[in-house]
């Protein structure tokens, strides 16, 4: 029985349990916040602390990127982290991030990096308005994140982003990034997964919706297929150029017919989870696949499929049960303002019928806790059935 | 968070938790030989007695039938326990099984009860040989069973079976079922659930298939509806007969276009496992949705499925994981000749495709182990590619 240690207690590491019981996997999770190894599913169980936790594993990983650089370095060492903690160090500082995408000379905003007001400065010269800013490191979900639209925000703008510099606490020197806005279309992410003999699988591309700078929505239903081999393109690369294992997702924006790299995140995806129902294999067992050295399970999409995050809410009417397809993934986690507290899945064997059923959920969810998901679903709906 | 216990802690129970943590669900289970509530994936986790299990929980369900008869009055007493105890009892004696299915007015087997020489004799006038004789109780997967096929076997068989009878541990008295053996064509199985409103939903007709009296291939594919709907309608009688909440799983001999109910199962059951991935909602879930009063989820037919039992094995060559589809089910138990360690499931979009993989999967596994996959594989894609 392969044994997983995953660095973070969350509901990825959760979910990576759940897959990975009937592979006959033993998962462990390092719980960041109290240093101790928990069972996933239970968190009440420990099973004693990280170095303990390293010893009796035979593979590591990472539910996110955010991990502490010495804890990445300790798993290392170990000779049983995959990915490598470099290409965890990436997706967690955008520095690096923009780095890799230039040297793989992979289309993405046109963009500079800020650390004094002097690049501050420059930033503004070599860009052109509306820009955004985006802090190097912890910057998800909407924090840390500012919109410069006119030229007499700048002053306000730098104290503000000036601020959140000096109150960095990282062991890592924080920074920003500006980038020029771009006039996207959508966003869409791709997530795939390369394993420890270099094989490599991609999930099609996935359409994410966003309300209030926190991924609502995810769809994977029709399929441009130029789309998807230029995405499938850059997955490939920066895959190989980090000799990346496990599941990877890069998300784009998509101006036209083109796609640029927003950002990349080393692990499994949010806007994967519609995996758990729309394809043969899930990201969670993908990436436990690939780490554990098996080969990877399949990623065509088996029929269309939407996921809807649970954002801040833990009350939700049984009556959506009764939609053919809906598959409820709660985290059991305290109910908190903008927390992700589970997922719903649900599938139509077209997309219309996908849309037909995601209003139906639409109408059974309340609007404080799912504010613009009525709106989605019917131009959702409005779209397909043109 | 619904609390639920599990009579058994095999891997029936186990596969309820990993779909009930998803629902938000709580689930234990209780180990009838060691008497403790553990944790179902994780039984080294010890939640107390019997009696503290039934004071935590909401809801009690059994994984199997043959629950001792004052563990199933006392969770019965704490008014928590679906299916009823009467339903479970039932399962576990062919003697109240063959009496409900007359009671239903259903087609079976023409048969006798035995339980001392005299019977023997009446059932010998009564029925034509060849006879099958099943014993009462703890029958299933070829154990405590007798054909009789010409007439100088009558002694023999007689003395076997009243030793048998003789040995009998129960605290319930054993008995023999004497069957006229029916010339079926085939074996198939209809797997359904009723909740706690009296909603029902059964799933396709799965074909079953034995190697040495156990379960070793069942298959969801094509639907003949005539038949679909008098087991549904079997299924409906026997289930409100019973007021009976959770899966129940009925076995059928398939005679011509004609259904005989073979045995029930009040539980879900080997020959559903395959709704793990060619259903909407599996029927672990199901089961749970049914006995905590949620609305039941989908149960058509998402696509061709089948499932394969690892039966005595544990070494299985991770090349399977190269066939699109296929889904690893373990147990996580030691190994022991006969028993069932895990199943296999995988789909095709097509019966053609399906039995195509079957084919490939029957090529990957030995044959020590799985002894006629590779004729059964063989023969299904005979069928289906006509």
């Amino acid at each position: 029985m392969k044994k997983v240690l995953v660095l973070g207690a969350g509901q990825l590491a959760r979910m990576m349990d759940l897959a990975g019981a009937p592979l006959g996997m033993d998962i462990k999770a390092f719980d960041v916040r109290t240093n101790n190894v928990v069972h996933p599913v239970d968190p009440e169980h420990i099973y004693g602390d990280l170095k303990n936790g390293i010893k009796q594993c035979d593979v590591i990983t990472a539910e996110f990127e955010h991990v502490a650089h010495n804890t990445l370095e300790e798993c290392e060492a170990s000779g049983k982290l995959f990915p490598s903690s470099n290409a965890i160090k990436i997706g967690g500082d955008r520095r690096l991030e923009k780095s890799l995408l230039e040297s793989c000379n992979v289309a993405n905003a046109k963009h500079y990096i800020i650390e004094n007001k002097n690049d501050f400065d420059q930033a503004l010269k070599q860009l052109e308005l509306p820009i955004i800013f985006k802090s190097a490191l912890e910057g998800y979900d909407g924090k840390g994140q500012w919109r410069l639209k006119s030229a007499d925000q700048v002053e306000k703008t730098w104290l503000d982003m000036a601020n959140f510099i000096a109150d960095a606490t990282s062991s890592v020197p924080q920074g920003i990034i500006a980038e020029q806005m771009v006039p996207f279309d959508r966003e869409v992410s791709l997530v795939g997964a390369r394993n420890t003999l270099g094989e490599i699988a991609v999930y099609p591309l996935t359409e994410n919706h966003h309300t209030n700078g926190i991924l609502s929505v995810s769809v994977a239903s029709s399929i441009n297929e130029k789309l998807q081999a230029n995405a499938a393109e850059v997955f490939k690369k920066m895959a190989e150029k980090l000799n990346y294992v496990g599941v990877l997702a890069i998300e784009f924006f998509q101006v036209g017919e083109q796609l640029l790299v927003n950002e990349i995140a080393p692990r499994v995806h949010n806007s994967g989870h519609w995996t758990q129902q729309g394809a043969d294999t899930c990201q969670f067992e993908n990436h436990l696949r690939a780490i554990c050295g098996l080969p990877l399970g399949g990623t065509h999409l088996i029929r269309p499929t939407a996921m809807v995050n649970i954002i801040g809410e833990d009350d939700i009417s049984n009556e959506i049960y009764t939609i053919p397809s809906v598959s409820m993934h709660w985290y059991d986690k305290e109910k908190r303002v903008g927390r992700k507290m589970g997922h719903i899945n649900l599938s139509g064997s077209t997309e219309v019928e996908l849309a037909q059923r995601l209003v139906h959920l639409s109408t059974l969810l309340n609007k404080e806790s799912f504010p613009d998901l009525s709106e989605f679903a019917k131009s959702y709906f409005a779209k397909v059935s043109q």
